[in-house]
C-alpha cells in the first residue's frame, strides 16, 4: 500500500485530535481526553514545543469512506534517563483499523527512532496496555522489551486533588 | 531531623552522579549506568536543560561519616500527555538509607509536585521496581497509583542495537 510518513506541523493538529481520541476509544477510556485541537496546536507547535509528531498519510485514492487522509500518527518528546542520558519517551503510536498490517505503525516507530538516534538518544522507551495483545506482540516483533515483565518497572501516576495535595507539604 | 530541599545546581553534579550510582546498586544494575558526572553537567545545565534536579541537603553537622550533606536528589522533566496535556516525569527519587524516615522523601516529590503544577502540568509521571515494597507502599500513602495494577500500563523499551535496527526500515 501507498502511504508516506513525514514530521506533523499546525495544519495536521485537526487530524492528531481525531485520531488521539479514536485511540482511546479503542483503549476503552475516551472519557479521560481532554486535550483538544487547539491544545495541541500551542503545546506542540509553539517557539518550544512540549512534544513533535509524525503523520503517516495516503494518497487521495485511499481515503477513508469520512474522507481522511492521514491514516496514523505517532507523538513523542524528549526524555531523560539517569543511566544512559538522552532518551526518547513515545506517548502515541496509532494506525486506523482499515490501516492495519501494511507496515505502517512499523514506518512510523522506524522513523521515531531514526530521529531519536539522530537527536544523541540511545534509548526509545513508551507504554502499551497489557490486554491489547495485537500491540503487545508487534513491538515485541521490533525487538522491544517489555521491562515490566523482565524487570518488575510499574508506572505510578498522580494527578488531579492528589497532586495538589502532594504539593502542600 | 533539619534538611533543606532546593533546586539543583552545576556544582551538585558529582554528588547527583554519586547518589545515581547508589540507586542502582540499590536497585541491582550498577552495570546499566553509563552517565557520568560530565554528562549531567552537559544535559542538565545548558541553555536547553534535558532534566532538572531537585538537592536534598543536610547541615554540616548532620553530614555522613564519608562527609556528604547532599542526601537525597530527584531529578525529572517535562512530558506530555496526549490526554492530559503537560505533565512531569520523575526519573528518579532518592534519599541516601541512613536519612530515610524522615520526610526527605516526602519533600522531594511534594518539591516536584509544586514545581510540574507551577509549569501547568496535570499529571505526574514515574515508575517503581514493584519489589522495592517500602518505595511502592510510600508511593501509594502520597495518593499516587499504580496504573500497571490497575489499567494493564507495561513499560517498553528498545535500545543498542535493536533501537538501530529500527529506524533502519
Amino acid at each position: 500500500m501507498d502511504f508516506s510518513i513525514r514530521a506533523a506541523n499546525l495544519d495536521d493538529c485537526k487530524d492528531i485530535a481525531r485520531m488521539i481520541m479514536e485511540l482511546a476509544e479503542y483503549e476503552k477510556v475516551s472519557d479521560h481526553v481532554k486535550v483538544t485541537q487547539k491544545d495541541l496546536e500551542q503545546d506542540g507547535f509553539s517557539n518550544n514545543p512540549l512534544f513533535h509528531g509524525i503523520i503517516a498519510e495516503v494518497p487521495e485514492q485511499h481515503k477513508t469512506k469520512e474522507g481522511h487522509t492521514k491514516i496514523g500518527y505517532a507523538l513523542y518528546f524528549h526524555a531523560y534517563s539517569s543511566w544512559s542520558g538522552r532518551a526518547i519517551y513515545m506517548e502515541d503510536l496509532y494506525v486506523m483499523p482499515e490501516f492495519r498490517g501494511k507496515g505502517v505503525g512499523k514506518a512510523l516507530i522506524s522513523k521515531v527512532a531514526q530521529l531519536g538516534l539522530a537527536a544523541g538518544s540511545h534509548q526509545l522507551n513508551f507504554t502499551v496496555l497489557d490486554w491489547n495483545k495485537p500491540s503487545v506482540d508487534f513491538y515485541l516483533s521490533q525487538g522491544c522489551f517489555d521491562i515490566t515483565t523482565t524487570m518488575g518497572y510499574h508506572c505510578m501516576r498522580c494527578e488531579g486533588e492528589a497532586l495538589k495535595h502532594l504539593a502542600q507539604l
